[in-house]
């Protein structure tokens, strides 16, 4: 049997962290047979430059015959300036819709070796392990009718359409639940359920899901803006966290920026089947794009997740993770989680760093 | 002259904190000779189980022919399984748009007396002072159509709208550019141009606007994902932060939480004649209702920013802002900002050394 990734580095740092990540999964595959191929694509603004659009016909084609997708990151100065239905974004958004990955896992660890570089005191976020579940196929990314249109009085106006069908929610509704089951057993759904009436349906399906299915799991909601202040002022609390593609984009960078280092957090994103595209949080990082010094670890840990979400390869998850640490325990650092009396190291001295630690 | 003002004490908390912020009213009225008229009116909550409506005609009456409005707090748990269209929300929300106070002025500051309370690391947030400026009238608060509907194939879905048009954005721009202005002259809009068409317009026009009109004025531009992220990351780098209504609630309650004491914070949402509705950024609270113990400081500073802004009464606001400094400086605290060595005093306290200090 063979498992097949689509590689997709992006933009800017995109294609020197993927680089480093494959230097990973070719040691595993090596070491543990693990039957995987690759093969390579463009996406964004890489594909943009090259083909015109920033989601060609051939990389769809290439991610859906792939069991998973590892990806870089889209974006830049470069395109800011184009048409939203161009933009580099664009491609990463038509990927998530087209495979249906509505599942976004978004882990927010703090690493105890890099503590110090929170900017919320130790004692806030210390052990802090948070998921954000982030919906991220529908919602106001994705509703009809959106765009600009010319009101009588000469004016233009903009619109976007909030949307949520019932499927569409319960269908995270469990993937939440059960990611809580095999947590600590709570989770806190977060809607604006006094305002806006499409999330109020959610926070009744939510509620309906726990309910009939998951009465063990102890449920709780919060209203967006209350949620977003109490992961300032009190992360710990939370266990797993779900919401829509807005409200999630917007908490998981919040929780991801709590633990100071989001160049160390991977995310997942799956369809119904565990099929995954597997990347950074963080973004494509134009202002220090080949230069060498980005970090390799958030990519090579969505790696972990895809062994472990998609390939059920936990055993070579946990030895990536475990060689991660074991850099970290070594004092090698990329500058940005570098501190005084690190070793500072280069992107690839990272990957290298892992590999020796694998 | 008569300066009348519309006294809205609403649900829980609301009634003992806007008590202690008349009280400082009656005071200066009678020190100052402001001329100040009060008239009570129901609203929220109470409003509902009063009339069966959380936004009654004569309380809308009653505002229109305020010249400010003083409003504590609406909502809390025995209101909440009532539908969106007559929760206590609704009558702040209806205040809002009726009255067009679609400019809403945050001011997240951090008080030097105070600075242990945030969970932020010291020098992350000394010396802090953010003013959020938040569009108050518009978005996906109030766009149409929104509801619920019955599909096909017999499943809910829930949907509301985001929409801006030019003018909407041009006046809130106005107001912006003008208080960066008065400020450090920094403008931040924050947006959602990469996905959202609506606030890729919302770009377009706060950057023309910016050019036309205030060319001096440094603007720059975030996405909300980031600018959620670098409020928690840096937030000194910000001057005045401007943004749509469903942004604005979330990033102001971050900055608020920032401080770690949103008993403190005051907010003013004003028309396009400087008309304004004054309100503690801070819930009703139910938890603590009743007990005489909730923080009316920033019910009391929004009376302040009620003097500044409505009755162009700076000194009023002054001596107010500087009692309330007093009161901190001699020791005084409410529970919520109360710390081992201080006084800790009710809520009624708290409005008598503020009037003390006067
Ligand atoms: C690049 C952008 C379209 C994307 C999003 O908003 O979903 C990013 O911010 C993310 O969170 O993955
Ligand atoms: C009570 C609620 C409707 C309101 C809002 O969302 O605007 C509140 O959160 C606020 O920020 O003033």
């Amino acid at each position: 049997m063979t498992n097949k990734i689509a590689i997709l580095p992006g933009d800017g740092i995109g294609t020197e962290i993927v680089a480093e990540a494959v230097k990973v999964l070719d040691f595993l595959n090596a070491d543990m047979a693990l039957g995987l191929e690759f093969e390579y694509g463009l996406i964004g603004g890489a594909a943009y430059d090259a083909h015109g659009t920033p989601f060609p016909e051939q990389t769809l084609a290439l991610a859906k015959q792939a069991d998973a997708i590892l990806l870089g990151a889209v974006g830049g100065y470069k395109w800011e300036s184009l048409d939203i239905a161009v933009r580099p974004e664009k491609g990463l958004l038509g990927l998530r819709s087209e495979l249906q990955l509505f599942a976004n896992l978004r882990p927010a660890i703090l690493y105890p070796q890099l503590a110090a570089a929170s900017t919320l005191k130790p004692e806030v976020v210390a052990g802090l392990d948070i998921m954000i579940i982030r919906e991220l196929t529908g919602g106001i990314y994705f509703g009809q009718p959106r765009g600009v249109r010319l009101l009588e009085n000469g004016e233009k106006q903009g619109y976007n359409t909030l949307v949520y069908s019932e499927s569409e929610i319960r269908r995270i509704a469990h993937v939440a639940f059960q990611t809580a089951q095999k947590r600590q057993g709570r989770l806190c759904s977060v809607d604006k359920a006094n305002v806006l009436e499409c999330t109020e349906l959610w926070r009744q399906v939510v509620t309906e899901i726990g309910k009939q299915y998951y009465p063990e799991v102890g449920l709780s909601h919060l209203y967006v803006d209350n949620a977003a202040m109490q992961l300032v002022r009190a992360p710990k609390q939370f266990d797993v966290l779900v919401t829509s593609n807005m409200f999630g984009d917007i908490l998981s960078d919040i929780s991801a920026m709590l633990t100071g280092s989001i160049g160390m957090l991977p995310s997942a994103s799956l369809d119904a089947a565990n099929k995954g595209m597997y990347e950074p949080i963080h973004g494509s990082a134009p202002d220090i794009a080949g230069k060498g010094i980005a970090n390799p670890l958030a990519t090579i840990l969505s790696v972990a997740m895809m062994l472990r979400y998609t390939f059920n390869r936990s055993d070579a998850a946990g030895r990536i993770e475990q060689a991660v640490n074991a850099a970290l325990n070594a004092n090698i650092r990329t500058a940005d989680i570098y501190s005084d009396g690190m070793q500072k190291v280069s992107t690839c001295a990272m990957g290298d760093a892992v590999i020796s630690a694998l």
